[in-house]
């Protein structure tokens, strides 16, 4: 069974509940909402992305055949429940921020509004789909500010969390505005550009750089990127420019070099100057090696000659932050608001949305949180994307994403585009969200004293 | 295309390295190994794990005519490249640490023995598979050694980085001690146990929290644990002692209860003088809520009344460390032993062997890092296990693995168990080794020196 698509790949409690509500007859509507609880360290916003593959997952739901026979063959599961799963379907609404958009903490990014069994059946991948994507866009979003103008790689597919994380990641920070990945699969499965240069075995297994040079020129003359800091450097950057007229007279163009290791800032410098003096000015100087975006920031902020960064580990796994405090909590019930009142996770209750609100200058200037139903000023952000099931329209072109988290990203007031942000954005809990939570928990109140 | 199966799921530069290779016939034998250059912080250890997936995955290693049409339209791949490919195979000699063997820095858990482009192609992956599983394992037998004797579960899928990320944590985790997961898909895929109990929203659902217990216990009689912190975790562990009686006349036992939030350590002492008072002093208590191995472990030193403990987010992101500083390097080719210089990323060149010491105890006193040739004292860790392509065997099973696992857990010396250790173990590097490092230095100095 393919994990990709597996209904099994959910928590056991989503079955037994199921089981549950089945003998129970309690198929009713349930409203769903998934949230960030808090921002983490460093935040001062979070981009939206995955939508497009929580809608695909939705949409394609079902127990094949192998699924239910092996749900039989457990043994723990009774024919109530597996006589229904042959005909399972989602066939709910769907709310949703759109990708790319920015968002903070309590704010609703997806509600799901299906009968009980199919929503709670979703919870686990849709939360496993929706937090990564939403991880890493908001990483490398933090990249693409601190780099204004520079060309931004993905390199990270070798060290994400397995081989979903590797291609998602590629398409998380692409919506962010990264240039491409360095992922071949990404250009097939979703388009994005890949780049390419060479490893230091390759150049290791030649007798010279210079031979590893010139083979990799001769055979991969296109886009051409030498990787020059397997031995020294400063060495390696005179071979290129003693290499060049030589590729020239091939009609071979060295585009870039690649600095992956020692004072990024100092032999980028020195590296241009070799380069310069060669005669190679327009030689791009592409760096990599462990970067994050205070690395990054730093190189910016000293004018380093460096026009772009490949970028791996830090923003495949979200290294500082490597989750998000996200949850997918029941918010009403046949009809009833519900909430949680565990300590320290209260959630508020009800059908939300999230209204957002722009300074004279385009900025973000606060958002109000509140019941769908209580119409507040500003921009609405939640859009029904499913009705009943089925899509309401073609999804964005990834371009289109693209294009919408830019605009985001532009709106943001100075205080949270910082890698350091002095603040988040102000989110008002509305007056009827807040007298909606108080008649719940007299509701509960009363329900529980009178089953005493 | 799959991305967990597919060749294109690799990064760029290894298909244009290949291209290279090939039209310059550098197919000749080469080594590369895998191994991780420091411990990250906090780490005295670390867990071996992934093997099974990496061989799998070398075994089924090719290109689909799919793929193949796909990067014959890209146009950036010459002819030379596309025919190869429909009958590329990994043709290579594996050797490895078998999983659930502790190791430590510069130490290589994979060494791959095989024709450079089939080797260099299977670099990417290869990382992505043992780096995660690895990574996992490491931080999982910290939570088993915090915890000694108390039920560790997987609760990480939801917050996992991806499909993949959600069932290899099970794996990984069961492989150091976890008794099982909340993941379905790793009791279908690896035998692995299954733990599930219910989620707030059931009993938000429900008018009273004793009406969503009994419609629960009713239909999930088996092993049944009830949440009880949705509303008020003293009251409702009073309503679970109402409930036992009347459950206990339709012949169901309540096995537990689970607490996922507030203060953990007194509310789990209040929790059992109320179960203890009511009879129920045979219902264990299970607790979550945002763990990690540091919490765990201070539960434990209080002594409180926790029999275990579900593990979600700090486990399948190992969120500490989500990521340790691996490679996969090459170390010889066409007979010469090779290495990068690269300030501050050296590397260590040859086929190497780890050797290891025992002190009188049984436990670990040291290891050498040697040439695999040059024989040592001590338990040699690397052994052959895939020959021309061909596993040497059948796949150990996990309970093998586990049991190498415990056992390399109770050889840690102290100051590597402790969760702040104050040392890891030392790794002796040998003369021979020394020597072959700077034997390669000499030659690649007048290589280059000649080519001036």
């Amino acid at each position: 069974m393919d994990p990709l698509t597996s209904p099994l790949l959910t928590d056991l409690y989503q079955l037994n509940m199921i089981q549950a509500y089945l003998d129970h007859g309690e198929t009713k509507t349930a409203v769903f909402e998934f949230f960030v609880r808090k921002l983490p360290p460093r935040r001062g916003f979070l981009m939206a992305a995955g939508l497009e593959q929580a809608l695909e997952f939705l949409e394609n739901m079902r127990f094949s055949s192998d699924a239910i026979d092996w749900l039989a063959r457990t043994g723990q599961f009774d024919k109530g429940l597996l006589d229904r799963l042959p005909s399972f379907r989602f066939t709910g609404d769907v709310h949703a921020l759109p990708e790319g958009r920015v968002f903070f903490a309590n704010e609703p990014i997806l509600r799901i509004t299906a009968p009980m069994p199919e929503a709670q059946l979703a919870e686990t991948r849709l939360i496993n789909i929706l937090h990564f994507q939403s991880l890493i866009a908001s990483k490398a979003a933090r990249m693409v500010l601190a780099a204004p103008g520079k060309l931004l790689v993905d390199f990270g597919l070798r060290r994400a969390h397995g081989a979903e994380a590797g291609l998602m990641a590629a398409r998380a920070s692409y919506i962010a505005g990264f240039a491409g990945t360095a992922t071949i699969l990404a250009k097939e499965k979703f388009g994005i550009p890949v780049f390419g240069t060479m490893a230091h075995s390759f150049v290791e297994a030649y007798d010279t750089e210079s031979a590893a040079f010139e083979c990799f020129a001769r055979s991969r003359p296109d886009n051409l990127t030498l990787l020059i800091d397997t031995y020294d450097t400063e060495a390696a950057a005179h071979k290129v420019v003693a290499l060049a007229p030589r590729l020239a007279e091939l009609g071979i163009k060295i585009r870039g070099v690649r600095l992956d290791s020692g004072d990024l800032i100092a032999l980028s410098r020195s590296v241009r100057r070799i380069l310069d003096n060669g005669g190679l000015s327009e030689v791009t100087i592409f760096a990599s090696g462990g970067l994050d975006e205070d690395q990054v920031s730093a190189i910016v902020q000293a004018s380093a000659p460096i026009d772009g960064f490949g970028i791996g580990t830090s923003l495949s796994t979200s290294s500082d932050v490597p989750a998000l405090d996200c949850v997918y909590k029941l918010q009403e019930y046949a009809g009833l608001a519900r909430r949680k009142r565990s300590t320290g996770k209260a959630t508020w209750p009800g059908r939300k949305q999230i209204w957002r609100r722009y300074d004279s200058n385009g900025l973000i200037d606060g958002d109000v949180l509140s019941l769908a139903s209580d119409t507040q000023a500003g921009e609405p952000m939640l859009e029904l994307v499913m009705k009943a099931g089925r899509r309401l329209g073609p999804p964005p072109t990834l371009a289109e994403i693209r294009a919408r988290a830019a605009q985001d990203l532009k709106r943001l007031p100075q205080a949270l585009r910082d890698l350091n942000p002095g603040a988040t954005c102000r989110v008002d809990i509305a007056d009827a969200l807040v007298r909606l939570a108080a008649e719940v928990d007299r509701r509960i109140a009363q329900r529980e004293s009178a089953a005493l």
